[in-house]
């Protein structure tokens, strides 16, 4: 019996790697949780289910072990390798390796619905979980065309898949997951859950789910700074972004399909924080040697009072992973947290988490803050004017 | 009879010129309210004074008029030479020329005092103002020691001031305006009401005020910025900012007095904010050829998961003037509305405006926005929760 | 009898109209020489043809007239309007809308190349011209497949030509001058003279002739620049480079076709300095509402000894046309004074001028311009060692 | 009998470490030599001292130990454990150890300069070296007042120091090198060799001398990418530069005096390149979680044609010591060629290695760089236009 499984789609990605690996680290206390909402007060203080009775899997479709991964992370310089060599950390990748199972990729049908919602189920009945948690980590997917032919509700789109019905891979994990019960967190901007038969499915089975498109970069601090903009009726004439990335997210996003799907998750907070949408770019370069550093470049140019022409750039460098990494031990703990206090459907208060929150329209950083507090804070009893303060 | 005296201490600086040729362009609709808050909504429902309802007059030290002031931002590209030149920015400027007097600087006593206060009382009276509000954008001073010593009542001041007390000319300026229950809104780093003495005079009279030093720049985006870090719990190692600017306000801080008090005032934000004080630096450049373009330069290392070491690094480049001038009018309103809703003391709600702002120790620009609307609001009998978008 | 004719195609082009208007400003010295190799010694020591003896005319395609380029420069702060309303520019622009007729655009054969010349021929003879220039400043082409099977003789082109073959507008143009013996110079990175039978013409007919595409910008920054990595044996790893513009340039290279060609020429310089391709790429974004003016960022990553990871990056803001107009002078100088001192073939020695010059594999900035002096003090009679310095 | 003896003052600070550690790295090819222009043709064809045949020794004054110093250099990711753990680079460190012997520091007289001697002396003498070069890499010391009283002789100095004359440590170390006929390299912005007394001692002594400040990285970048302007004709108006730097260096500098010293040495070169001083600005900022990674952020404001006002801005982050300790190794070899051909006197022809060169006014970077291939190329009997391609 174990209180909590986190079934990781695709566990040797540089994230779901780090995320494993990491969670194995912070019990042990070999890291700090620098970067965990979860581990600093307010939030510590919820009844989150304990950091030690977990199980992790997941599906994977490279041939790349979960360990492999974890060395790559050491030779980046995104872990250390004494924390990777300790017994604790070993042990729990050992434990993992023995979970993960093949996967499904592209478009597919209800025969991979049927395989993977049995994976999901024995892994869910093997171990006795109370809860189980869907993390998809894996690779960005192309947005395939049609999407709102597909049947609005849980049986019509069951009754399709059997008619040959083809679906992303990451809604038939999704579906698989939801139909299940289970908690399901699309870190990416793929399909997921974000279709209306699977927001039916979800309320209908009790399940929650959350999503899309982990907010780890360019898009955190536009959300942080274009507030400023609003707040000061500061007139953004333009504003110009690119992405340098050099690991296989970013030889994904080298694709168009994923490519296109990425920019899209990108570009949605701008417009929605303005109130109109100022001249905008989002550029993707993949640049291998990068590695796991990604580089942000932003130029906005803006109009003050008289016309005068302003401009604000930025740069940002940071490791995609170690960004990426607490946000999903994160979004695990509060789905868990979030099932096991009986909530149902979407759940909107984790878009601080998101560059594309489903459920929610608000993409200011502080506000969607204020808002994930606002919800959980009753679940302590503590009072949000006193605790809001980060 | 006039709705609304504003009495600029330093009238003829780029700021208080700007402000004034600033306010009659946008009454007479030949600018766009760019950058003023109370021109939207939601604080343009606000019952504020009427724009065409209004007298200036103001202090100056130097030699320059108003009118030569607003001749050098034509210049400099800040203020557009039609506008300048349309009659009812003439008519403005020629009126406001009328009633500058000369003023006090440097460490003033109690004739300085007594002259101060006669000039803004025949001020009032000439024009029978229903309200005044005084501005304070004159060079910053230096902060004078033993402030501390001075006494800290009305009563006690007054004497002192009369036994030979010689205080920084802002202070003389806000002792003065208060002692007549007049507003006074302090936008620089100099002392101005921010003295316990004034304070209750500010309660005994049934004044109003509020400071202090504008928040235009650098500032502005530290305090957008930071609680992004926060939110996070990246943890930040070092924060370096320089700033570069060529006008009078820059020649002013070139003094090391000066500068340290800007420099102090400029610091505040972001232990505030972290909750901890990363290694900071904060430049300043006098470079003349820059004129009233300012240049922030910031340069943050911080630390994610597993201990990546990451940087972000901006730089914003705006005209000083430009960024200052919409403050001023924003606060000039905002200030005679308490006057006139019968608020006294501190006007906490307008820490929005300001880098070190009196009466509130929330320096998080989103909150701070909140907390202006949330004050403002029941005024006009809205709901926060719908109006808050900026 | 003039001594210099000066044919301009897109004369109605920002860069055309600015070198048009420059040129009588500088002449009436309206304006300082800012820019202009020519004016400053050494070179201003050569024979050059007087700035005042001179007459100018062009081919235009669009409806826009060279005076309302013009005043488009002056809206957006490139000219002075002072500079533009006084008399000696105006009488010059009125004498170019007198020689303006119209041009030729796309593919186009042996008619078009007729009409062309013939235009040329009448100006030459119209105004007595000892010398005339041709400087294509027209909107940048795509470049057209199957170039090389073009014939490489002048009598095998031009039967070619006769039997239907299409080539761009700029080679015709090329061709109509050279076939003329004038000189030609291409500032743009369109194909131009650049065709073997085209430099078999030029020698043949006793013509010179310069290219292509003018180096203002990123490639500027990056041929003074990479020549420090060289030099100390830094190895560059990747060198990102983005271009944001926003004028008919930019709009230009918003189209596939042209922005391959311009990225093409873009990113011969840097291998040919350090002798080997770092990972690259180029972007070109266009954004309209930068007007002319242009930004380029570039981001290089480097290692140093023991392999230690470095980085520089830096950001270009400029004035396309304000950069370009003056090289399109000292251009249009030094090709007549070839052309007078009885120079014949490709001008390899205004390498310095080209981001991707024809006749020379030198790209390096300082040796370029070292390459410029040691061809030219011969003429004066100075002595390199001391005249070298700029 | 060894054919080098290498003389470090400052062994055990990064740039010493890294020299000596790195030197025996390269020569096991443990590392490859990225920064050393001795490595690569066409310097390499030069019949320098071999690699392998060479003792080091040297002055310090801390309690720090060479090894201790490189194992921070590991800890900072400087140098790989691997290289530094391998058993040349071992034996390497522990042969120096035994050949370290107590400094001297701030100003000092006679004694010190007897005592320096003897150690030199005793040095060269116990392992038979056919050449010597005394290295300075010592920390930064303020510039005194004074020195330019100090007498102009040899004579008239060590008359002047026997009757209590107290120089900088610098200037001692010097003149105990150059007395002993020994070569002496500068790295540092300190007196070192650069007294008019000093210049002549070399000449008499038959000792040749070169500094000083090596040029690692801001000023590098200034005198590759000033002559651009200057090329161009466009007007720089300012040039701001901030530095951070969070190592031993970083903390000398927090001093006024050395910092002043530092200044000056930084500010020599763009007026030297541009024919006229714009602006300008060196600020140095210590923040000590930098470490050896050091930033440069330059701003340059300029105009164009017409008065169109551009600017360029860049940051440069490199490590401090990688960066360094490739020149050290080049002067050293350059030195010990230079003695072995005769030379004697100042070694103009090594300008391009540092910040402030002794003997030349050339800052350009790539004409230093084609006086130091003009200056040796002879001995390897080249042709220059050849091989002048770094």
């Amino acid at each position: 019996m174990v209180a909590l499984g986190v079934w990781v789609i695709g566990p040797a990605g540089n994230v779901g790697a780090c995320t494993i690996a990491g969670w194995a680290a912070v019990r042990a206390e070999l890291l700090p949780p620098t970067g965990l909402v979860t581990a600093a007060p307010p939030l510590s203080e919820l009844p989150l289910a304990p950091l030690d009775d977990v199980v992790f899997g997941g599906h994977e479709i490279g041939g790349r072990s979960v360990a492999d991964a974890v060395r790559g992370l050491v030779a980046e310089g995104i872990l250390p390798a004494a924390v990777v060599e300790a017994a604790p950390v070993r042990a729990a990748l050992a434990a993992t390796a023995a979970e993960v199972c093949r996967g499904v990729t592209g478009l597919v049908g209800w025969d991979a619905f049927e395989r993977v919602r049995g994976d999901l189920a024995r892994f869910r009945d093997r171990h006795g979980c109370a809860h189980v948690v869907v993390l998809n980590v894996a690779s960005t997917e192309a947005r395939p065309d049609g999407l709102e032919q597909v049947p609005a509700t849980p049986d019509g789109l069951f009754e399709a898949l059997r008619g040959g019905l083809r679906l992303p891979a990451s809604a038939i994990y999704a579906a698989a997951a939801l139909d299940l019960g289970l908690a399901y967190v699309n870190f990416t901007p793929s399909t997921g859950s974000d279709l209306p038969a699977l927001h039916a499915l979800a309320l209908a089975r009790g399940a929650v789910h959350a999503g899309s498109d982990g907010k780890t970069g360019q898009t955190l601090i536009k959300t942080a700074l274009a507030p400023m903009f609003a707040i000061r009726r500061l007139q953004v004439n333009s504003w110009v972004s690119h992405n340098i990335l050099g690991n296989d997210d970013g030889r994904a996003l080298d694709d168009p399909g994923p490519r296109a799907a990425k920019q899209h998750s990108k570009g949605a907070s701008l417009a929605a924080i303005l109130g109109y949408a100022p001249e905008s770019r989002v550029g993707i370069d993949y640049v291998p040697s990068y590695g796991d550093w990604k580089v942000a470049w932003d130029r906005i140019c803006f109009e003050g009072f008289g016309g005068a022409q302003m401009t604000l750039e930025l740069t940002w460098r940071g490791s995609d992973t170690s960004l990426a990494a607490p946000l999903c031990i994160d979004l695990i703990r509060l789905a868990a947290l979030a099932q096991r206090q009986g909530e149902r459907g979407v759940l909107a208060h984790l878009a601080v988490f998101f560059k594309n929150p489903i459920g929610s329209s608000e993409h200011r950083l502080e506000l969607q803050w204020l808002a994930l507090i606002g919800h959980l804070l009753p679940v302590i009893g503590a009072d949000l004017a006193v605790e809001a303060a980060p």
